[in-house]
């Protein structure tokens, strides 16, 4: 069988601009890196408001294994599917991390015959955009350390920095350090933390962001530090709003990149799915739904995440209204969510899949109090059989709501014009009656315990006291109105990752809050969120190589 | 008076793919980043080897002010001023760092009516090179970290890891950290210290590697820690190659801009030059050669430093051979030489300048020593007299060199016209009996020995233990062979930076050493050498702004 890798390489390529102009857009529209990538210009992006969107369709799945369950596979096969059936389609996906392609996850494109190329390019620094992501949050921090250094005229208690280094990188040795050790030029000594790019407020920032006037707004709002009498200090008040865009000014236009079969896919930004809102770039969503029928997009992790924040923190900032949702699962995750291990999720396992099926019930249940109407769809593998699909089948339509089997990493589009059928018919027939969970006004304790309880199925929410202490200064601090970001672990409905399927009798332990002032939301950390990835005993990193040519072998 | 970036935002660009088509470069032959920057495709490189090659002409100045002599001015404003002479020239010159852009030096891309356009992109991101090598750097720290962490196979010896994270970006703080604070999963801890991008060896591999091939051979031989018996580890037994490879394969292809006036520019790496080598990449250079009658290429910081380097590990390692030197002295440096401080460099004095010409003169002598014919060149500043011009023609007369005023900075290519038929007549009527300075095998010690006397003017070398020590374990190790790199001052011929002129009765202090067997030289520290630089007060980044257009204002 052919690696995602050999397949992609094996691929032939359209020069962009020739994919570009299948959209109506001109090579001047574009800037381009290389000839399989570019980035739109600013003219060209303004140029587009008169335009009508198109239809809008959110992909989401349920609690996945570690392995994920296929989304932007899918997402992509969608995509290619529909365009076989004459509609234009265009995909939104999130730019991948440098951290995952070369520890665990490896690279992000798409797999199979579903696929974003250049996978490489996407899979590496693609147009640089985390670099610049990375830099902006660096040059901040710098600039925080140096006003401690330099007299500290804002009076910034080092001991309640919050803003962290990054890098884009899985470096558990970063995680926890202290810095400015050395002589008196060498800073002061405190206590410090490096994120994963994808963990920081910029990227949720830049992927929140309407344009550049918008980007510095909210930048000047980030929170870096508290001050000795216990108030904020922002980036603004730090001078560090100019430098910060500027060095964003490009990263914040969205990139085009297209599918093995030369659909369009628009892939900018990627803030992590937990400690952030884990969605590609407003901007990016926006122009999908300009150039296209029927634009794709996807959230990361299950819909108990991806999902809720899409709606709840994405579509209220953006005023964006989803059409219909796909729901992905596939076959392991279910006989995963029925409490079968990693090792043996291959074999057919009908009671463990009957088990585990209530995983899908309940993420089929949160999604219709969106009011948006849903397709389900299994993503195909090999080991697969015909008994647990036609179970899975049955299950769907005894509960109302489409089903199609996907077969679009083996089959491409082709495999995918089931589901893109399906899809069809439910944009022309169901309505979509899109509503978020909860108003901008209730209160934060509010928002989280409608979340618990609507979404997770939690009895209620429990508070350590230094979130409660949080919540309540956040309130004060004018912060009440924001949307929650909630932290938790993607492998459960629950906040604890060893509770599969359908957990009942729980209560969501809140540890922490902080805000995130600038990208607009307040995050809730229920139980320990990973910021920053490690590396496991035989690293992705070392299967990569590069041969005299410059053609890379191993990235997966 | 207009300030560098409004005359650069100012000028009419040609698509980069029109001044590549000068130099007989098809679109094709391109990987655009943008309209206006783009790599050279492989194929193109490996085209070229048939062709002739150019004649290679140095930039280096006297011992240099705090400003800088306008090195990259005079070079740009040199090749502009030999293509009106009806001369095909190619600039090869260094990338910016980030660092200094947000510091205090601001950016680095010429001044005035001699620059690199565009210069936004140029000291912002450009095309992501150095970006690449900061993730490979730190890919390498992480792999290294994650060793240790997953039962440390190879018994490193964490008291001795050499290999240190990086960033680009002054940033105090991180010069000396400890890592891996926290719990049993978050690493071991351990003394860290990060360096700023253009300080890494991987910097001074990538402008060293002929191609990928000597690329991943040069990474594989880096040093990254001794283990606990004293033998060395390298990055290729880490498994490291292939993936920091592979973060490299765009980065090691060279990139093209254009001057103001659409001269052809190769800008390509640029190592720091005085932990490193300072000279923009091998390849640049290389193909800069290819495309032009005359290529003009500089080194870092005054001829002590850079142009040393330059012969005596650049050209050494490259098979080059310069045909001209031009050195280029200031009135303001030569006065700063003689005493003047800082802040009074604009007024004419006479005696100052006879008593820091000494400066210039030992650089004459210096480079004379190469064997290469050298051309004198002031940069004229509007505060500059004409008895002060007089004064240094005639003493650059008088000594049997070239001599021409260069008023590249407000005129362009027409203020260099006196410059460049200097150098035409040098190329033509001298013959460059190109030689280095020291012979591969003499010992190390021998080889600092004659850099020390020969061209800083030092009595002797004196050691401290820790570095006859590792000097001794470096030979033992089989890297005598290597040519030195010597980290001194920039600020004075000696290695005390308060000795200014032509300073005499001094010895040269080594404080230690270290070998670079990636990038092939022996590292030689006199005194402290600053790998990672502060923020000043007001740093440069507080002046710089982007409007609403993505326009950025106040880099300089």
């Amino acid at each position: 069988m052919k690696t995602d890798i050999q397949i992609a390489q094996e691929a032939t390529m359209l020069p962009i601009k020739d994919v570009a102009a299948n959209y109506g857009i001109t090579e001047d529209d574009l800037e381009l890196y290389g000839k399989y990538k570019a980035k739109f210009s600013d003219e060209f992006m303004n140029s587009l408001d008169e335009k009508p969107d198109g239809k809008l369709v959110l992909m989401t799945a349920i609690n996945p294994t570690p392995a994920g369950e296929g989304k932007t596979t899918t997402s992509i096969g969608l995509a290619q599917a529909l365009e076989k059936l004459g509609k234009k389609s265009v995909l939104a996906l999130r730019e991948p991390s440098l951290g995952p392609c070369f520890g665990i996850k490896g690279g992000a494109a798409g797999g199979g015959y579903s696929q974003v190329v250049p996978m490489e390019d996407l899979n590496l620094h693609f147009t640089g955009d985390f670099h610049a992501i990375t830099s902006a949050n660096n040059l901040l921090a710098a600039l925080l350390d140096n006003h401690i250094q330099q007299g500290n005229e804002l009076r910034i208690d080092t001991r309640q920095v919050i803003w962290k280094r990054c890098m884009d990188m899985n470096d558990r040795s970063l995680r926890n350090i202290v810095i400015g050790l050395g002589r008196k030029v060498d800073g002061y000594v405190r206590e410090d933390h490096f994120v994963i790019t994808v963990a920081t407020e910029i990227m949720a920032i830049l992927c929140l962001a309407e344009d550049i006037k918008d980007l510095k707004e909210r930048l000047s709002k980030i929170i870096v530090a508290y001050d000795v009498d216990g108030n904020p200090v922002t980036a603004g008040q730090l001078n560090a709003v100019g430098s910060m865009a500027a060095l964003l000014k490009d990263a914040i236009k969205p990139n085009m990149v297209q599918t093995l079969e030369h659909t369009g896919a628009i892939v900018h930004g990627g803030p992590f799915a937990n400690i952030a809102h884990g969605c590609n770039s407003v901007r990016a969503t926006k122009m999908a739904l300009k150039l296209s029928d029927i634009a794709i997009t996807e959230a990361g992790f299950g819909a108990d995440l991806g999902a809720e924040k899409f709606m709840d923190i994405k579509c209220r900032m953006a005023g964006l209204k989803p059409d219909a949702v796909v729901l992905v699962a596939t076959v392991r995750a279910l006989k995963y969510n029925g409490g079968v291990p990693k090792t043996d999720l291959a074999e057919e396992n009908m009671d463990a899949l009957k088990k585990g099926i209530c995983n899908l019930e309940k993420h089929i249940e949160n999604l219709q109090k969106f009011g948006v109407p849903i397709v389900v769809t299994l993503n195909a593998f090999v080991t697969d059989t015909e008994a647990e699909h036609d179970f899975i089948r049955q299950f769907c339509e005894e509960r109302g709501c489409e089903f199609a089997l996907s077969e679009v990493w083996a089959k491409g589009g082709e495999g995918g014009i089931e589901l893109a059928k399906k899809v069809l018919k439910t944009l022309e027939e169901k309505e979509s009656n899109f509503k978020v969970l909860y108003p901008d006004d209730a209160p934060l304790k509010e928002k989280v315990e409608t979340i618990a309880k609507e979404i997770y199925g939690a009895d209620g929410v429990t508070y350590e006291p230094a979130a409660e202490k949080m919540l309540a200064k956040l309130t004060d601090l004018g912060f009440g109105d924001l949307p929650v970001c909630m932290a938790k672990t993607q492998y459960s409905l629950s906040d604890d990752q060893t509770k599969l399927g359908r957990p009942e009798g729980f209560n969501i332990h809140v540890r922490d809050a902080f805000v995130n002032a600038g990208a607009g939301f307040v995050v809730i950390l229920t139980g320990a969120i990973m910021t920053m990835p490690g590396l496991p005993k035989k690293p992705a990193a070392f299967g990569i190589d590069v041969d005299d040519n410059g053609k890379i072998t191993g990235l997966f």
